[in-house]
């Protein structure tokens, strides 16, 4: 089996490899009535567009989105809203070298040990161009979400952390790299410029905040809304670990540092003094900001040579011409936000499902 | 809508509240024709249960199992499998006084929030109690990966980590801490020690590996295995952070030391010179021993008392009485265990329902 | 895989055979703050009890449910509702002679053959025992729809219908076949009777109509109502088929017959001059009294002696003693009332999540 | 929420209105390595195509399908499978007299009532159109249970049924009727022809037979073979009735006489002398061929004028101009094929995932 569908009620399908014709979502369940046109979809996309800078993939895809159900004069009908983008800069040939031997770090092998059978043109159904779908989708996804705002960006790219107190949300949009330290931002360019002319690639650490959720959402025990986030972010392609608010140092907190203290807030709800729970306890949002770390692995295609084996077991070496990004996290902080909108608008639906008539 | 269900096809659910009469998992889609008694769960419970050594929580559960269902002559029948389990030391006065304050790091404000009306009795549903169920089921999963081993140990607490050099399986079980390194053991044994007198509680980090597992279990794209082993895990009380194989530490590789190599394997299926990717790549197992990682928060549940505020809204301080475990990670081993066992049964299951004519 | 669970947001679940220690229903979804409590659950059993009448099995099962959790205070909580009920009067010595061979019209060589294992205890798993549970489950659903009447009665008994000319509702809890029309009922007493004493049995044919649901309930196109409906319904054991409003008949009817003709109504709401498509259009709801029928066949186990097969494949001659109905669609009725419920209260949900907003 | 999606392992979704600019179905969790063209679906869409006889609707769609994913090298990859039908015939303008108007027997009020806003447009998503991406996904289907032969016709037309006797499969694809009774056929040409002379509608019964399929298959209790098939049935478009082998007639027949006998067969598997179960015992499949009859209503679309209301509550009458079907059983007895295959293909599926070792 095959699960190419995210979601509970507010739902999205996704089809397509990196060489074929095109990719495409179908978003299924969303609340009729929403204002949709191409131009709502369309700046998600360009946020995530390969060959915008250096720092990226040169494979000219523009991206565009078509609208091909699911909406009529200019709103969503509550029908299902198929969405396709073409394909359009492909170059097989680039892989046929690969064809027959597997690329260490990527999933060929694995696809091959499972199907019995693939389409090993740029990873084909494993490629990270899957995830253009995904933020077609979750564009729709915010807008079932209209008072929730998502932001990701980068805090640590190759191992280089970014100084908190230089945190600037105004900084994100103005670089190529999502980053919200002007001076990491200086520091990235080198970094990633040295590893590109190096054949190598690098990792790097995707932040991402939602805030305005209310308390309430988040489904318990086994869709909780953290493991549906844990869950959305780890399907993304080169997410090795996912942490929710204070995340792996959490385990190095005692008890009284880390539970989030509450004083009597302005509108009755709790005011908590800290957010070590990134926005989340038992599975529910507390209403505080909602905060999500992924992190990813360096870009497994590399022109640096590597051992692997053919199919049909003889030993080899490889180096992946193609054109691959660096940091494949850079493009994967619009990815995760998408993830992210498409949980909690899952989410709200869920919850008013359930507790529509509470207080 | 709740969701207390997990899997596609190997599923449970699990039911029952802290202070109830009893808890429950009743486990659906299992295989026909598996060996199956009570005996075969008891041990794993009892791996789990409390009150076995000072440093978990002093309430005082048998945790006998009882088989309602879906066995008969002593093998399952493919039917659901009901699995019950009374509760027989709830004291639900010591936590009147909480009924009407919001406990710090606890589910008592988001619950409330969201359902408009909880029992507040021992955390009620979102107490960690519920994880018997799961470990009840989990021991069921473990029959249908009879090939798969699956062992969870404590690599750090309260800060701590293990020697990796003095990693020894046996010591796993030789110690309260489920800890593979004696001489941590040791340590943990203060650091626990001291914490509880102080009131306080502290955090750590399980690892769980299981090996033999073949290549090609997994569900690209949504439900990838490393995605549901973050889902299972991230269910779990109290953990905010899971990674698979170098998880965070991948962010800080460059591709070249990340990608694991493969020469010619013995059996023509490759063999893989280092295990970065803990078992899968592309959301599919890769054969190699499956690594996941969870991070466990400190218990909120401390003397020390805490700032909070009342269910109208005044200000107060608590300090949570009770019983509890003052690292609530250390019998989440056996929780992890189960939850990667009921992870990998699904999995491969549905990897036979797709691919089982495969070669 | 095994499918005991029904619904997508308010859903249940079922586990138990007809001669193990129990059988019970999870029900999860439910929406919190409903007043709840054994007193709401136990008529509805006990209309469906067995032994009530002597047309109806002799098996004597109280049938008291009990309430595991998911209930505190006598309110609803959100969490999953345990319901039990306890089997007290098995003889599964009953069914000794027919562990070997199969019943004809039972389920027990297609158990045998699907799962190579089965208990043959009266049926296992596929007894109609198990439907105590879905009314237990039923008896919850009908306080999410609390505006909505939910009736079945029997319409056609061993070929012999009712008039409807003679339709009254008082009538239908005033005999032992949940019959509307008096003479039919005493007609049918001695139908059933004479069935009984010549070791035979007979089918029937359950309609149900539920009053009360606005428009705009339904899921389309895969769950609209009338496919749930129609799923709800020919899972109940004994059921081959299942219509919605005029249903066959309508496959007779002219265009401009069958179509419901709409006035001005009251309230802004079309009036409709008919109900041919039994209150559900394009699988949503008109706001019309929703019309599901259901035929049940003649119960399988009778007395007469039939050809069959033993387990080896040797040819005899089986004949079914036990305690059975000999009509086991009077039981029925209720069952068919708790799954039109079942599936209401979920499509009520359903529809919150996804339009609760509409207008 | 809306559910476009069907199945459970093997899953399909369809999206599309029919005046938007194409259709399409994503299947998902197709086994790998099948052989697959658009030359393997295109023969079972034009079966269902309209436009062929003066007895179906004289819209002109040549219902081209694309594949746009998950086969390579002519092969299913195991990746979702994207089949997209352009529209080229529509017009909207014929509809544009009802755009605020409920035509009667339609779901226009319905979807207006449920979503608040529609594509009125021929239908929208309610139209039969939608039913040709099933068909497109049920041509996969058929890959997947290579053994099974599924073969509908129409047994009743406007009231008239064929002769049993002189039941030809043969004669099946000989008329435009799908009729295996040739005397029939050319009565219910006349039928037909008066009935769209007249400007109304006539209404009329498929029945489907699947033969090959082996026992074991069905997953109770909630998605027994019946209960799926039945809900598959259901959801197509006109459809009010479903039945499963002798269906509603067994309500007529005594136990003897509906319990089919078994003798020892040539293989050790029972013979049945009979199958009023319709190949269906317990949810589970028998071995016998599998027999669902469905009974579709008359063309709701009419000349005949009827009474019905505006949006805004006036009262009017309406009468269907457009291109309709006279009677749009015809076409829909390849939808029940359709859905008919679409059920066994998931039941294999989940069949192997459960059972795949059992014997």
């Amino acid at each position: 089996m095959s699960l190419n569908t995210f979601g509970h009620v507010f739902r999205f399908s996704t089809w397509g490899e990196s060489h074929g014709p095109a990719i495409g979502a179908v978003v299924d369940g969303c609340p009729p009535g929403l204002a949709l046109g191409e131009a709502d979809i369309q700046p998600w996309l360009d946020r995530r567009r390969p060959g915008q800078s250096r720092f990226t993939t040169q494979r000219q895809e523009p991206d565009q989105v078509r609208i091909l159900s699911g909406v009529f004069e200019g709103r969503t009908t509550g029908t299902p809203i198929s969405l396709m983008i073409d394909n359009v800069d492909q170059r097989a040939k680039d892989y046929a070298e690969v064809a027959g031997a597997w690329r260490p770090g990527h999933a060929d092998y694995t696809y091959q040990a499972k199907y019995g059978h693939r389409d090993w043109r740029g990873g084909g159904r494993a490629s990270a161009r899957e995830t253009a779908a995904r933020v077609a989708a979750g564009a729709v996804a915010r807008l079932v979400i209209p008072g929730v705002t998502i932001r990701a960006c980068l805090v640590e790219l190759g191992g280089d952390a970014i100084d908190r107190a230089a945190f600037d949300d105004a900084q994100i949009d103005a670089n190529p790299f999502f980053c919200p330290d002007a001076a990491a931002a200086a520091r990235w360019e080198r970094l990633v410029d040295d590893a590109r002319k190096a054949g190598s690639s690098l990792g790097a650490v995707v932040e991402c905040v939602a805030t305005g959720a209310p308390p309430g959402w988040g489904a318990p025990l086994y869709a909780k809304l953290d493991a549906a986030l844990a869950a959305a972010c780890m399907s993304v392609n080169a997410v090795k670990g996912v942490e929710i608010g204070d995340g792996f140092a959490t385990a190095r907190l005692r008890g009284e540092e880390n539970a989030d203290a509450m004083r009597a807030g302005a509108d009755g709800a709790p005011h908590f003094l800290s957010n070590h729970a990134g926005g989340v306890l038992g599975g529910i949002s507390t209403g505080q900001p909602i905060v999500v770390r992924a992190a990813f692995k360096p870009t497994s295609s590399i022109l640096t040579p590597q051992q692997t084996v053919t199919a049909s077991g003889a030993e080899t070496g490889i180096s992946t011409r193609g054109r691959h990004d660096p940091c494949v996290a850079i493009r994967g902080a619009p990815v995760i936000e998408a993830m992210v909108a498409l949980v909690l608008a899952d989410q709200k639906l869920l919850h008013r499902a359930q507790c529509g008539d509470v207080r």
